[in-house]
């Protein structure tokens, strides 16, 4: 690359000292330079296309205009997608950027952060994966502006934003009820992460509660060491939807109440909803209900129900608050985002004209 | 925020001079300082939790550690959370950062790079969006590593990478030619962009080469400001499928060929799978290709066939050339990368019951 011109060349085209040159571009008040100087230097400026170094102002500003978001799960999720595009749509209105770490380069990061290249840090927890303990005490030690997302940390001495998924399982159960289902098969990970535990607990509960409905739980097969292997082969996913829509057939046809227009799959993760549906679908009759949003179109299947996740509206608000705790906000607010109840629109099913293909 | 610790803090509790913490923490060679002084002032550092700061580093050495990419359109959208997940996998191989740069941000983008912040450009087109001149001629004039990725710019003085739109054209041709279809629907979007260009006229040379296909050309109603909406609203996409099923279920009832298992529906994208699935299983035996893989999960819907582009290889083959221009290599390398050709693994079609939802 040629070399950038620097403030030096500058002042010798324009016949000035290297410190009038940075009192004019930089326009500082106070300065007893001549107009006509000011102008020449500015020129000479321009014809050199000298830029002043973003790096140089940064170090004096302390100003970083970058916000690092930590993430080791694939973007092509779209859970993971969606926060990202909202936590860089929420930035964007901050004139902020969004680099992305991976989970791999938390130190490096953290060492940005402390060296001011990194304005503050973003963490994208998942499953059973909070912001791990070396993490948070670098930032608290450091101040390091920081927001944790989906960690479960409401008491945490740092900002947090959260999914209320006990909500989500009210929202799928009362459309239920709505529906006069009275059988409930939860198909759920085989993982004991937070939000599985608050989900079938919100959902034992208010079964209960209602007294006149029986749950089934069934494994969708999913571990933490099958869902890295999904990560890394998304074509995979297509023979586990095979399997899980066989179980799901199987528990469905052994159920006691042979009316199956009051029976209802209710999965807790948006991957398991085509297979569900399948199985649904093959039996006949069933309603299919979901507490996160797959990539199945709601409103193009009939009798299905989604409680979704609001995943850009939770990347926004882990910007606006890493933008106030850039801004020096000492509060450090706890937010719990409800997720949005949505049933089918449409009452076509796929097979409406009985034809094959 | 606290004050951060200075060299001169350092400097002070070590009881030393601050070119002496420089060089001790640099760990230069060639400067007389004895090992128990060296220490002392670690030791000092340590003490303070004094880190070097690396924006100053950075601009001693010129060399930022993030590349910025340009997209303006939603990562939500399948394609681009594809290709940003290539490039962030790529660069991580070289302890690259990637920060996303919104399309209304190019400017500060551009001085970021001339001032150091951003190590270079990597540019994602799409439709009928290539690089801008001003973006193409600032980089140019500046020698800012640059990478464009699918702008059909394949004699440009920088790097590109793009789709071999063509032989996606020819894999689905053949792949149909297989299946005795004589009849191929081609569903596209009124967009005249490049690779609608492209496709169309290779779809055209294919089948009037092979002589015994009829092909009849269906807009799928997506012109650049449906497309707008679409990426602004992506809860509008079930409408957009309902309707066009509508649309391609009327073109299969008038075809001339009343035996439709010789007809097929080529999509040219990904998105209108869906519709041209249900319309064919409405009519019965039709086949369906598309020219880049939708969000149906090939292997489980039968008679589908894909010609997918290769997303994140597309992104980490930007990655590898982007490195390999910051690393100041002359070349600049015109890539152009073919899609994988994939068939439906299944023959287990979705109603093979005949249950009804």
């Amino acid at each position: 690359m040629a070399r950038r011109p620097t403030l030096k060349d500058v002042a010798e085209l324009a016949g000035v000292s290297v410190s009038a040159v940075s009192y004019a571009l930089n326009d500082r008040s106070g300065v007893p330079l001549a107009e006509a100087t000011k102008t020449r230097i500015r020129r000479a400026a321009d014809e050199l296309g000298y830029v002043p170094n973003r790096v140089a102002r940064s170090l004096q500003a302390r100003a970083a205009r970058a916000i690092g978001v930590i993430l080791d799960k694939p973007l092509t999720s779209p859970r993971y997608a969606g926060i990202v595009e909202g936590i860089g749509i929420g930035l964007r209105d901050h004139d902020l950027q969004l680099t992305l770490v991976p989970g791999g380069a938390v130190e490096a990061a953290v060492e940005d952060a402390r060296g001011g290249l990194l304005a503050g840090l973003i963490f994208i927890g998942h499953d059973d994966l909070s912001a791990p303990p070396a993490l948070v005490a670098q930032v608290l030690a450091h101040r390091i502006p920081f927001v944790a997302l989906d960690c479960g940390e409401r008491d945490a001495p740092y900002a947090t934003v959260d999914f209320d998924y006990a909500t989500g399982v009210r929202q799928a159960v009362a459309h239920l009820a709505e529906q006069q289902v009275t059988e409930v098969l939860y198909v759920r990970p085989d993982l004991d992460s937070r939000a599985e535990i608050q989900r079938e607990r919100a959902l034992a509960d208010e079964l209960s509660a209602r007294g006149d409905t029986r749950l089934t739980v069934l494994s969708d097969g999913i571990t933490a060491e099958k869902l890295e292997t999904l990560d890394a082969h998304p074509g995979s996913l297509a023979d586990h939807i095979t399997r899980l829509r066989t179980d799901i057939e199987r528990a469905l046809r052994a159920s006691s109440d042979p009316d199956l227009s009051r029976t209802a799959v209710l999965c807790a993760w948006g991957s398991d909803v085509e297979a569900a549906y399948r199985a649904a679908h093959a039996v006949g009759g069933v309603h299919v209900a979901s507490l996160a949003a797959g990539t199945l179109e709601l409103d193009l299947w009939p009798n299905l129900f989604s409680s979704r996740l609001p995943l850009e509206e939770a990347g926004r608000a882990c910007a606006d608050l890493i933008v106030a705790e850039v801004a020096g906000r000492a509060e450090s607010p706890h937010l719990l985002l409800a997720p949005t109840p949505a049933a089918s629109a449409t009452t076509i099913p796929l097979s409406d004209t009985g034809g094959r293909p």
